[in-house]
């Protein structure tokens, strides 16, 4: 098969996975798993892995693995509230969300993906973004803005927006503000990619907040 | 054919028009135009009548329909340069573009979409958007945020992310910024639909960037 067919069988992969999705209820698992394996082609992720390796905590994780091992929500829960522990560890559970179970890494790209997905529910948590459509959004624009060059994120507001065209135009004024808020809040904070918050469960979150400059954009 | 297949059909006839555009190169006017048909359903338009009849200038133009006639651009040229009229005059001449000839207006439905087409090029001059694709998203989000439930401006922006996700990635952060830029200048600015531009023309661009709280955001 010659290159460009087998882009163009890519691309074609793409967007009728999109639209898989944009079809699906909201946070369909198995919609978004297809998603996620085709959008991260290994040209994003390198430009990704590119990104990342610009920021010296980014590029120390990338070349020291890690994983935050199996973590323990009970135990956390015992924490003073005011500490991101306590907050994650609510968050979750709430939720009925359930940590990744630890793993073994064997390279950079591993790494990546079990990295932003074992990290993904604690950047709710210090953007306090809820688990509704309107949080995913936030934390999707938030996730573009920190990965800049993540097909995954992307897509997943293009969906959001084809989806609000579609089915249901009154909510664009909605979509649209938590996508600017995220994306605004996501170019204004630190590089997050790489925070072993294994260290940081005791530290009070809005101290977590300001040591990674993460600032509050409710309204416009 | 039932109400429930002919909403399917149209569904799909608008996802099949955004992936013609997504696949179409940028401003493609055969592509434009059928998005256009397709996604000014009956239903979007009479959202976006009763979002306007919420502003008394936007009730007023709509009981009142009227067009700008045709727009002598070489006159407006010998204006002074400070003037709203020689501003405009010189982007549509800069980029060789032409207003809208003047036509007969039967009902608001058709007034809506003769109103927005012929000022759309004032709303680039007056939010000092180019007409390169970044302008073009920075437009279509200021215009998101002004008709708020407008299905045909938010399929743009929703075409724009998805072809940036599919075949230019390294845009994103770029289409991002205008796509906010462009938000937030609609949100801030006053409602714009139902100005009659035509008694503007020879006052400064500034004094009516003022007037309409049209502000200047460059930067984040």
């Amino acid at each position: 098969m010659s290159v460009n067919s087998a882009r163009q069988r890519w691309e074609e992969a793409l967007i009728s996975s999109l639209l898989e999705m944009t079809r699906a209820r909201d946070g369909d698992p198995v919609a978004l798993d297809r998603l996620a394996k085709i959008s991260n082609d290994p040209e994003s992720l390198q430009l990704v892995v590119e990104k990342i390796s610009r920021d010296p905590q980014g590029k120390y994780a990338l070349d020291n693995p890690f994983t935050l091992g199996n973590i323990d929500l009970e135990k956390l829960q015992t924490l003073s509230p005011d500490t991101l522990g306590y907050c994650y560890a609510d968050h979750m559970i709430r939720n009925n969300l359930k940590p990744l179970e630890a793993t073994k890494i064997d390279n950079k790209y591993q790494f990546l993906g079990i990295h932003v997905t074992e990290t993904h529910d604690i950047w709710h948590v210090i953007t306090n973004s809820n688990t509704d459509i309107l949080g995913e959004i936030k934390i999707e624009a938030f996730s573009v803005a920190q990965f800049e060059v993540s097909r995954f994120w992307l897509a997943l507001l293009a969906k959001n927006l084809l989806k609000s065209t579609i089915y249901d135009i009154e909510v664009a004024t909605q979509y649209m503000d938590a996508l600017t808020t995220g994306w605004l809040m996501g170019k204004t904070a630190k590089p997050l990619f790489g925070v072993n918050w294994n260290t940081l469960w005791e530290t009070p979150i809005e101290k977590v907040r300001k040591s990674f400059n993460i600032v509050k954009i409710d309204h416009f």
